[in-house]
């Protein structure tokens, strides 16, 4: 399957999970509407592209069911938190509980926002390896007060790849009066979606990563309660409009100013691609090799599982504990001796290594990694095992 | 020249000053970065990237006369002027001083802050057509007063395609103790632009137009000065950098989330495509081109020049009055029954309609346009001449 895509063939590429990667005919469809917004850029950008919009935000509204006007297309997750953490209201004192495993760009603005409005951001501490979906949730709720106000959680975490369960932290929120916030970057076309089950308030995830279109193509889903109250965060034409569309939520935060929207556009083009090629089966016997082969990773580094081996917590995505002072040296020394393209990330006082398993992965592409490992643990003190 | 760009052959292209156009040089060169990005995404976005956005700063920085360092990328001139004006402090009753030939996106941005703040944007009113440089100086700081701390004008104006004298606005702002903030969206490679002799303190500017290169390619300047106070507007991992640069003013703003910044990469291409073609030399012809026909339109719609008819207030962008009550449906009838390609604008309680004069304009094409609305005139009443 890697000659389905633009890839490096020198590189076992173990990191699908930072930035995806483009298949070919969905690079040629991004290509396409590049072409076809030079070939009359007024009519692109003014006239059809509304139509091109939606027609895209109607493919992706039935790929994680929602209705299309309650998502809007942006950047990244970290534009749509940034969106909705700037209107959230708190008031002083009050708390948005979180965990410990978030991603750092989201917890900068967590903290940002509530700084400047005296709230506190709680990352409770989620013990790791997890125990079992009671226990983390237990752990979780552990960090509630009678002033949180606001819950947000990441549906698959970065660092630490682990599935968590939203949708039961998002049924107890509601019972509790909470608005729920989801970071769903690694979710779309990775593990399952359903908004209308799930039932967040607010749903972030890109498009760029598992469910592999152009980078900048990411979306916002938003409870038709929530959409009134939010304020642009990048105020143009769209605010207060001289033209209003049926939904303020649309024109307040699709259209920024002038850009190349065409990543959105290739979103049919990547669900076709997947349903042709029968991604749910391949990826299906993806999650199957992970499990198998995730101890040979484990063991090497005298470590376990940062959560029960099973498809409850784990996709394509596995994390693995590894102790180094120089994760940054270690990551460098994998990619420029070894060709492997994996992160070595720091997160709070750990670090970890965390290799995909997409579906042009193969089994001994992660021996080869454990190999690779066991010669820099031989050859160099990079790496302790106690 | 025409056949440098991939514009439709059956339009007449009369609408460069909205979304320029890109030659395919330029394009096939942002299609290569856009190849190099999968190759390899993660060295690409997370090492090679800061690389090769420096170099396409340094190359736009010589461009513009300015401090690679005191510059950013960014989406647009609507991007920028939300980050500063998210920044302004502005105390209770304070004002900011501009005109009321600025561009909408931009005085919504500017009512919105101020709103917030208590603060007033003040479009000061310019009478049209403008007598001269000394008039316009004289009736803009009529608006003056000792509640105003920030001046906002654009260098050329959007919907009248005007130059106005910002650099003698600059000098005498300066003089009085103001910030002063230029909207320079339709000055790159339109008419010069010498940042070092400007002496603006923010000074935004869209590369996507006259400098041609993909949509989504801007930036903002910001002397030293001013550049510690500016808060990210979409906060990321570059807020309290774990790892920061010597530039906050990078790290902030610079990268929020994932996404292509492949077209910012295009800029040097952009300039070496000009330099091969002599673009100074075109462009002065076309300046003089549409001196000596604007005319026409002028005594075809009953009216004059919005400002003298030189090029001390004139570049390649020339508005007429026009009188309509559907601006739309006149420029939709332009676009469908003529495949003519021309704004036709609102502007407070007047319309205008601008044509371009880019390189590969001619004078024929604008006679084209000059017949077709006389056939307007004559068959529809869609354009009033008293």
């Amino acid at each position: 399957m890697k000659d389905f895509f633009l890839l490096r063939d020198d590189i076992t590429f173990l990191n699908f999970g930072s930035f995806g990667a483009t298949p070919k005919v969905v690079f040629d469809d991004y290509v396409k509407w590049q072409l076809l917004l030079e070939n009359e850029p007024v009519q692109f950008i003014t006239v059809d592209g509304y139509r091109y919009i939606n027609e895209a935000r109607i493919a992706f509204a039935d790929f994680i069911s929602c209705h299309h006007e309650n998502l809007i297309f942006v950047p990244n997750p970290t534009h749509a938190i940034n969106i909705i953490a700037k209107n959230l209201k708190l008031n002083k004192g009050e708390e948005i509980l979180s965990t410990s495993l978030e991603y750092g760009a989201m917890d900068r603005t967590w903290n940002y926002y509530c700084e400047k409005q005296g709230a506190t951001y709680i990352q409770q501490k989620i013990s790791l390896p997890i125990q079992s979906k009671e226990s983390f949730l237990n752990e979780f709720w552990q960090g509630y007060s009678e002033k949180t106000k606001v819950v947000f959680i990441s549906q698959i975490t970065s660092s630490t790849g682990l599935i968590l369960p939203v949708k039961e932290i998002c049924e107890e929120a509601k019972k509790r009066g909470l608005t729920t916030i989801v970071d769903g970057a690694h979710v779309p076309a990775h593990i399952d979606l359903n908004l209308s089950e799930l039932k967040a308030d607010f749903y972030t995830g890109a498009c760029h990563k598992w469910m592999m279109t152009p980078k900048g193509s990411s979306f916002l889903y938003v409870h038709p309660d929530y959409q009134k109250a939010l304020d642009p965060l990048i105020v143009s034409w769209g605010y207060k409009s001289a033209a209003p569309s049926n939904s303020q939520f649309f024109d307040y935060h699709q259209f920024n100013g002038t850009r190349d929207f065409s990543a959105y556009l290739t979103i049919p083009k990547a669900i076709e691609f997947m349903e042709k090629h029968n991604w749910k089966e391949k990826t299906e016997e993806c999650r199957n090799q992970l499990i198998e082969n995730a101890p040979k990773l484990f063991n090497l580094l005298n470590t376990q599982a940062l959560a029960p081996l099973t498809k409850e917590f784990f996709g394509q995505l596995c994390s693995a504990e590894i102790k180094t002072n120089e994760p940054e040296k270690l990551q460098r020394l994998l990619f420029e001796k070894y060709k492997i393209e994996i992160p070595v990330m720091r997160h709070g006082d750990k670090c970890y290594i965390r290799f995909s398993f997409q579906v042009f992965n193969t089994v001994s592409e992660l021996d080869y990694l454990i190999d690779s490992l066991s010669d820099i643990i031989q050859s160099t003190d990079l790496i302790k095992l106690h």
